[in-house]
C-alpha cells in the first residue's frame, strides 16, 4: 500500500551491474543514478537551473541540517523542499543519522534514538526513528531514510550494538511513517564483518522496504573491504528493488559500487573538490588549479567534455578567478566536476543497456586502481 | 578613420532624453543601456550565460584590476576580455585612473602619469596616458577610456590641476592609440564647478573622440550638483555622439541621468548590495533579507518581477541560504538586482522610443527622492 506510487524496473544487466527506472512522483529515475547533494537545500554553488543543464536526475538534502535550519516545519508550511529550494526533479533525504553521528557536539545515544546538541547554536535536540521520519514527512523528499546509527567500521562490539538500534529502529520507521507518496528505504549496517553484513541485510530485506541502502562504506574501511561487503549486498538484497549507496563517492567507487548491483550515489566529492579549486578529469587525475603550470593553460579542464566550463573557459580563466578570490570559480568548477561524474554514471548505464561493459572499463582504464587488485575482470567475463 | 567601426544613431528624444543605438565590432549597443561591472573579468558570483538571459548589452571590466592580475598581456595571449571571460558582447573598460585614486597605495602624480603601490603585492607600478591606452589595447574592449585623474569635489585648487592633467592625458591617449576597433572616449572632470565642468566640456568635446564621458561625479557631492552638472554636460557635449556616466548608480541617479541626456552607465551597486543581502524593489525600497520578518514569507522579492529569482523562490528561501552561508543567496540576488536596473533602463529607453516619459515617471514615482525637488518636471513637460 505504501509504496503505490514507486516502481522499479530492471531494463538490462550485464554481471551484477544493472541498468533500470525507479519511477516516483517527481518522475522516472534512470538508473544507475548520481545524485549532487544540497546539504541545505542548495547544491553548494549551483542554481536549480544549472541542474537541469547538467541533466541531474535526483538531489540529495540533508534531514539533520534542515532540522536545524530552518526547520522541518517551516520547509513543510512553504510547500516542503521541492516547492521550497525550487527542485521538481526527484528528492532523498538522508535520516540525520550519519550527521548527529559526526558533526553533532555531546550526543549520547539510547535504544530509543540520539540526544544531541546542534553544531550550530548549541541547543540540545533529540532524534528518534519517529521523529526523523516526521522530519522527512515535513520535507516531502520522494525517497526518505530509516534513522540508522553508523558505528566505526571495525569496532565488532560497537557495530553490532548500532546495528541492533538500527534494525529495531528501521522496524519503528516503517510504523510510524503515514505518507504513501514517499519510498521509505532502510539501510544496512554491520561494518566490515560479512556475518554481520549478511545478518543486516537479511533483517532489512525482510521489512519489506521499497528499496534498501547501504550505510556504514567509505568511512574508513580498504577499497578490498567495500568491495566484500557490496558483493554480500549483492548476494542478498533482493533483486527487484533498487539499492542505494549512501555517501559514495568517488569515480572509482562509482565504477565499482556498478559492477556489484548498486543503482543510487550520492556525495558532496564533486562539489567539495570544486570549493578547494580541483578539477576532475580522467586521462589527467585530479587538476589543482591553484598549480602556476596552469597560468597560461588556454585549453579547457578537459577537452573532451561537453560541460558549460570545458566548452567556454580556459584553465588560465578558472586559476585567475581563484587567484582573484572570484565566486564565479566555484561555479564553474562545481558545473564540470558535478557533469563528469553524472555523464560517468550515464555512459556505464548506457553500456549495461548495450552489454557493452568491457569496452567502457576499457575507455576508463585510468580511473581503475589496480594497485588493489583489478576489481573488475571476474564480474562482466 | 580610428572610429570607423562605431557609429551612434539616435532614434528619438523627449526632453534632454535620447534613446539611441551605439553601433560595436561586438554588436549594437541599445542606449540608454546600464552595464553590469565585472571588475576582474568576472560579474560577481554570475555566469555570462546568466547574464545573457538578463539580457546584459555591455559590462564593464577593470584596467587598474587586470592589469595586476592577471596581467593584460596574458590576457592578450589569450585571445582578449572577450574571449578570455567568454563574453561576445561589447565590453567596456575603464582607464584604471579611479582606482589608482581610490585603492591603489602611497601613490604620487606628476604631469606625466601616476606611480603607485598595487594593492595586492605591495609592487610598485606607473600609469601613464600612454601605458593606460596600451593596456587597454592588450585587453580589446570595444570602448575604451581616457586615463584621467578624479579628485574630490569641493577642492578647487585640486580639480583645476586634475583637470589641467585629465586634458593633457587625453590628447595623448588619443595620439598613442593604434587599434581602430576601439572606442576611445573622454572624460570630462572638473568637479562641482560650473565654470570648470563647462571649460572641460568645450575642451573634451573639441578633441572629438567618439563618445564623452562625465567623470567625477556620485563621489559625495549632492543630488542637486550633480544634476546641475550633468545639464551643463547636455549643453556642452555634442548631441550626436554618446554620453557615458561613470560609476553612477542607483535608480533615481539613472532616471536623474537618462533626463539629462545620458546614455551609458555602469554600477557595482547591484552586485555588491547582492553580496550584502539587500534586493532592490520599486515599491518596497531596498529589503534586507537577513531581516527575521522574511523568515516565513512565501512571496517572491517582488511579485511585479519577471526575473528567474522572483519567478521561482520565495523571500523565506533566500533569507534561509543567507543565514546558511550559502553562495547560491549572492547568486540569486545579483540575478534579481541586475534585472532589475537593467529593466528600469529597458523601460526608459522604450517611453523615450513612444514618447511616454510621463507615464514612465508616474510608474516609478517611488524612485523619485522629492525631498531634494522633483528634479524631473522641467524636464519633460
Amino acid at each position: 500500500m505504501t509504496v503505490q506510487p514507486f516502481s522499479f524496473q530492471l531494463l538490462n544487466r550485464q554481471g551484477r551491474a544493472r541498468a533500470g527506472i525507479f519511477h516516483t512522483p517527481h518522475g522516472d529515475l534512470p538508473t544507475p543514478v548520481f545524485a549532487p547533494v544540497g546539504t541545505q537545500a542548495s547544491v553548494k554553488a549551483i542554481t536549480p537551473a544549472q541542474l537541469i543543464e547538467l541533466d541531474a536526475n535526483l538531489i540529495l538534502s540533508n534531514t539533520y541540517h534542515l532540522y536545524l535550519r530552518p526547520g522541518d516545519e517551516l520547509i513543510a508550511e512553504l510547500g516542503g523542499l521541492h516547492e521550497f529550494m525550487h527542485w521538481q526533479r526527484p528528492i532523498l533525504t538522508d535520516s540525520g543519522g550519519f550527521q548527529v553521528f559526526s558533526l553533532a557536539e555531546k550526543r549520547s545515544i539510547d535504544p530509543d534514538g540520539v540526544t544531541f546538541r546542534s553544531h550550530i547554536d548549541g541547543s540540545i535536540n533529540r532524534l528518534t526513528p519517529e521523529k526523523a521520519t516526521q522530519i522527512q514527512e515535513h520535507l516531502g523528499a520522494d525517497i526518505i531514510m530509516a534513522f540508522d546509527e553508523c558505528a566505526p567500521p571495525y569496532d565488532r562490539s560497537q557495530i553490532e550494538q548500532a546495528m541492533e538500534h538500527t534494525h529495531s529502529w528501521a522496524e519503528r520507521c516503517l510504523q510510524s511513517k503515514s505518507r504513501n507518496d514517499q519510498a521509505l528505504f532502510g539501510i544496512v549496517q554491520g561494518g566490515i564483518f560479512p556475518d554481520l553484513r549478511e545478518n543486516s541485510a537479511r533483517f532489512i530485506s525482510d521489512l519489506n522496504f521499497p528499496g534498501n541502502a547501504i550505510g556504514g562504506l567509505s568511512v574508513g574501511e580498504t577499497k578490498a573491504e567495500m568491495q566484500t561487503v557490496l558483493e554480500i549486498m549483492d548476494d542478498v538484497l533482493p533483486q527487484e528493488k533498487p539499492r542505494y549507496l549512501m555517501g559514495v563517492g568517488t569515480p572509482e567507487d562509482l565504477i565499482n559500487g556498478v559492477l556489484r548491483g548498486v543503482d543510487i550515489f550520492d556525495c558532496v566529492l564533486p562539489t567539495r573538490l570544486a570549493r578547494h579549486n580541483a578539477a576532475m578529469t580522467w586521462q589527467g587525475g585530479r587538476l589543482n588549479l591553484v598549480n602556476s603550470s596552469f597560468a597560461k593553460d588556454p585549453l579547457p579542464i578537459d577537452g573532451d567534455c561537453q560541460c558549460y566550463t570545458c566548452q567556454h573557459f580556459s584553465r588560465a580563466y578558472l586559476r585567475h578567478l581563484i587567484m582573484a578570490k572570484e565566486m564565479l570559480a566555484a561555479t564553474l568548477l562545481s558545473i564540470h566536476n558535478l557533469h563528469a561524474l553524472i555523464q560517468l554514471v550515464r555512459d556505464i548505464r548506457q553500456a549495461i543497456v548495450d552489454q557493452t561493459l568491457d569496452a567502457f572499463l576499457l575507455k576508463y582504464s585510468q580511473l581503475i586502481d589496480t594497485k588493489n587488485g583489478d576489481f573488475t575482470k571476474d564480474l562482466i567475463d
